[in-house]
């Protein structure tokens, strides 16, 4: 017995999973909230930084990858099982799906303490929130420093927990069989790889933050690595690549998810990029030039200072209005420049090249003829490809 | 068959685990700082700053109580193993115990970012040496935040590191069945409290430094939280705990060790507050007084402040001191001033009863008058105790 053939019922069984990680999630926070408060009753107010820190939203893109994964290979694996386990995504794979949105968490509150920002989802980034408490009650030392070390060991406690629930799922999962033996090995390895990738993907966006290369075709490449590593590995090919370890997914599988998820991954970096500067500030709820004010060091402006190469005083305008607090005029004129240069329409071609490229890595089949994701699944797969990639948010 | 019954051969044992520790600890460092330079090679150097901060040095104290806590362990409940595989510790739990040193780099490294620490074991703290090659470079943006950001991340990847090392020694353990099978649910239980006990410890010293209670007795008791999770379930009990339960430890052994690791903790904590204030700088590597310098919010000074209330002169003199640029002349004045408390005589005499009451809990027995913690290497963990607790750095 399979998954019935309709999408609709994959993409049902990833509706209800994603409200399971929702529970999981709260459930987990609930638990670890009440081994901190044990400790020191006072601790309560740090775990509900993050718990609102969470509650505030997000995509919640990667528990819907992973479990996009696992929908993806179940039914292609396990023939033998009865039909009401393989309709619904297993509460070990609902952990771990979860456990990546506190390794997120953990990412955004570090992150935001690096950016120096102020806001997150409308919200005081959780730094800056403590920054406040402390101001407000007089507490001694300096404010600031103290948003800033709360929020540092805040993120820490949300990757040990992460790490706590992606442990404790994989060893419900070997205990009562729900994934093929082999599975647990491949996805320690994705975990293994996942975290790593996404700090050196950090670390290296500091780096060519700092020291940019002078050469620009280097410069964009350096902004891939960035972007396959920061993003594309981190959000979609390694959730995927969990997903489907987690179902024991033959080898085959697992490399037509990932290069879907490599491709779908870049594409959505790229597609940030370009809503980065062109977005509309109504619908992204950031500024307009988000990027040019930041200086964020993306693709598309690594790819507009190369094309004007020849052009070395329209070059010199963007980059000495990259990174400042530009007036709208300004960040106005920049866009146009930028636009001028034809790399947004390249970028635009890469996308769709990158979107083609990502779902026919769906369609692979094995030596017998057998597709290697589930059909059904592959459709959902491509909404959500789509959704990633062609966005205006 | 047994490990002989001589104190010597646990001693002996106990030394060849921890050069393993650093073997397994070098080999792990290399094998992840190669997957980092796959992304790129200029993060190289990153994962290099974390492999010298841990070559600079530190106690091993984490990996040591691990290993003691399998010996005291291994042999009371593994009688039908042979000899060699007894008088040697197993490599997963080697393994566990090396990420017991990653996770400590984590708290350092974050540690020095939180305290603003220059040096770190007589070499610049990693942010300052960031920092540092940000201004030699004269690299674009601000290098002391620069310095902070990348450390921070540096510190991430330790903890995941950390994690991704002890969930395989964990897993290999189960598959060689070098240990009870009960053992891998107690040891993950321990490693879920430990992690979360230490950030728990961090954020309640945050905010006690802040926001300290004008009740003295309640600063004091506050500052005793912060010794027990911060440092002594860190670095005492936690560790045994989870060296006991890789061995399959029996509840009696477990509550054994983590008594006898509470207590020494405690009053290994209780010592570095004393060799904080009373230490001599050309044995400790520290300033005279450093705990004044810095205001450290410690049970011996917060104890000094308790004894002084009807002395209200003389502890806002205390008060006004702490934290502040010191001069010797006046370290001078306030150690003398702290020593006339009789709180330093105070906290001497609790570290004596501390080690009599952590002693006395190895010679836990079962029912049937049979030890729990394996005596030989009961022998060993008092000489451990006695390092910890009375001691001039």
């Amino acid at each position: 017995m399979r998954l019935t053939e309709r999408p609709g019922d994959v993409t049902a069984a990833l509706r209800t999973a994603l409200e399971a990680v929702e529970t999981a999630l709260s459930k987990e926070l609930d638990r670890r909230r009440s081994e901190v408060v044990a400790i020191d009753p006072r601790l309560g107010a740090d775990v509900d930084r993050l718990v609102s820190h969470l509650a505030a939203g997000g995509k919640r893109l990667r528990p819907q990858f992973l479990c996009a994964g696992w929908l993806a290979t179940a039914s292609t694996t396990r023939t033998d099982a009865n039909t009401s386990e393989q309709t619904s995504v297993p509460a070990a794979v609902v952990h771990a799906a979860a456990a990546l949105e506190l390794i997120q968490a953990c990412a955004l509150i570090h992150d935001d303490v690096i950016d120096r920002s102020d806001t997150r989802r409308g919200q005081p980034s959780v730094h800056r929130s403590v920054q406040k408490q402390h101001a407000d009650r007089g507490w001694a030392g300096d404010a600031e420093h103290y948003g800033v070390s709360t929020a540092l060991l805040i993120g820490d406690l949300a990757l040990a927990w992460a790490d706590d629930l992606f442990t404790e799922a994989l060893v419900g999962l070997g205990r009562n069989g729900t994934g093929a033996s082999g599975g647990s090995d491949e996805a320690l390895a994705a975990w293994r790889a996942m975290r790593t990738e996404v700090l050196a993907g950090q670390l290296l966006d500091l780096r060519i933050t700092a020291d940019e290369s002078p050469d620009p075709e280097r410069a964009a490449a350096d902004a891939m690595v960035v972007n396959r590593y920061k993003t594309a590995a981190y959000t979609v090919e390694r959730p995927l690549h969990l997903g489907a370890a987690l179902a024991g997914a033959e080898p085959g599988t697992v490399t037509a998810l990932r290069n879907f998820g490599l491709a779908i991954g870049v594409a959505f970096q790229l597609r940030d990029d370009l809503l980065g500067v062109f977005g509309d500030p109504t619908v992204t709820g950031k500024p307009a030039g988000d990027d040019l004010l930041e200086g964020k060091k993306t693709v598309l402006l690594a790819r507009a200072r190369a094309a004007l190469r020849s052009e070395p005083e329209r070059r010199r305008e963007l980059d000495s209005g990259l990174g400042t607090a530009l007036l709208p005029p300004e960040v106005e004129r920049l866009t146009r420049l930028i636009a001028d240069t034809g790399a947004p329409a390249a970028i635009e071609a890469r996308i769709a090249e990158l979107f083609e490229q990502g779902v026919a890595a769906l369609d692979a089949q094995d030596g017998t003829g057998r597709p290697l994701v589930y059909p059904a699944a592959a459709q959902t797969l491509r909404s959500l490809a789509a959704a990633a990639t062609i966005r205006e948010r």
